[in-house]
């Protein structure tokens, strides 16, 4: 199954949830701080409380490289948890020269074996390619981002008198031969998003910015409600599997997807 | 030793090499290839036999992820190589929200103890401030790349007139109060680095590009020479490292790096 028509077939079943396994031992549950594969374990059992109502799950690298070739190894395992139907998201805004790319994304679809990737697109065209040479995968490029530091770059106005993010989302719906492309976009950039979802054209959206961040589950998806449009996953870290720290956080998680699960349903 | 200053030792003896170890086992000599550690110890090799002359090495993170757990692995075992006078870097164009960042640098310059790492700006300043916090080690932050691509948006013109890439170097020279920023700016674009190189302040710059991209380490050197500049190191990967592949590859690589040394001194 191409990886965008898991997202497709998942939204009409009403799943737009991406769970964000950012999971850093400093956070786990006391119960499992001890466990020589603590990370896996949790991984492992917020995977299993969720899933039936996951959309996709996104593993950012940082958590896992903080620990090395363990953290990596640990990384490796987690993948092959994660059901078939549902999408997998290396988070790990990648982008670099040709040759670079070329290691990279055979890293994360061909060695982590990732149904989709996130990309930052600051060295172009070029230094995407090889990503999008994937046809199968999903290749989400950063437009606008959920941080305060969007405002620095992301939203300097050129000569045209458009955005920097505007011009690369015009961008990468002219890099979408493949069909295998999508953006990520702030959820927590409410009337960025209103303005310009009209150019979303036929890409896939993951938004993140959910929970600690401060962006809103309603309010998401009322715009793309609002605007006849589904092919979109919103992503919620640490509001999901860091619920509850005591024994009962696999339950919490799934009690807290159910919830965003329901909104506007 | 502050990591700016092990590039400004070197430079006073006349080093500005920096070798990238873009190590990729289907390209190492057949006499490795069949060697478990084969990477390991070809990276042990070249080092060895480049480090009367280099500057700087620079470790290409995609290389060693490409083979996952067992890449970071041989990863951590070749930084543990380089000597403690010859600067370190990251090459792993790093830069995502807040708290990620903070793991990425962790992982980084705690982890892996690398003296410096190569950031990507796209998300701004809040996206590489966790790298900034740490005073001792240099952030070489993507301002003009070596790549083709470079035209798509490094190079996009702004309201003012500017490159958005100029914009960037300007972002940079405000953030440097630790005094340790540094920029990559491509060997390739010789003229953008004549008329830019007044407006690099104090930054460290790192330039990739020289030889199986196209840049001449003569003409760089030149540009900083006519400016009277030091605090710059010439990235060269492939046409060192891989300057033989028979069983003299290290004596191959070391002359390389000598007849690079020796040009314009």
């Amino acid at each position: 199954m191409k990886a965008v028509e898991k997202i497709l077939e998942n939204n009409k079943s009403g799943k737009f949830v991406c769970v964000g396994l950012d999971s850093d031992l400093k956070k786990l549950p006391e119960i499992l701080k001890n466990d020589k594969d603590a990370v896996f374990k949790f991984n492992s059992e917020i995977i299993e409380a969720t899933k039936d109502y996951a959309a996709a799950y996104k593993i950012n690298f940082a958590f896992y490289e903080q620990n090395g070739s363990k953290g990596l190894s640990e990384l490796e395992k987690t993948v092959e948890l994660i059901p078939g139907n549902i999408l997998s998201i290396a988070d790990a805004k990648r982008g670099d020269i040709g040759n670079t790319s070329e290691m990279y994304a055979r890293s994360v679809f061909e060695h982590f074996r990732f149904d989709a990737v996130t990309l930052n697109p600051y060295m172009g065209k070029d230094s995407l390619q090889p990503f999008l040479d994937y046809s199968d995968k999903l290749n989400f490029v950063l437009v606008l981002t959920s941080n305060p530091g969007a405002n620095d770059f992301e939203k300097l106005i050129l000569n045209d008198g458009k955005f920097v993010y505007q011009r690369i989302l015009k961008s990468v719906n002219q890099w979408n031969e493949n069909h295998n492309c999508g953006i990520v976009f702030g959820a927590t950039k409410l009337e960025e998003l209103k303005s310009n979802i009209k150019d979303f054209g036929e890409l896939t959206v993951l938004l993140p910015g959910v929970g600690a961040q401060g962006g809103s589950m309603p309010d998401v998806k009322k715009v793309f409600k609002d605007n006849k449009r589904e092919n979109f996953i919103v992503n919620v870290s640490r509001s999901i599997i860091y619920k509850s720290s005591d024994s009962d956080f696999a339950e919490a998680a799934r009690s807290e997807i159910i919830s965003l699960h329901q909104i506007n349903n």
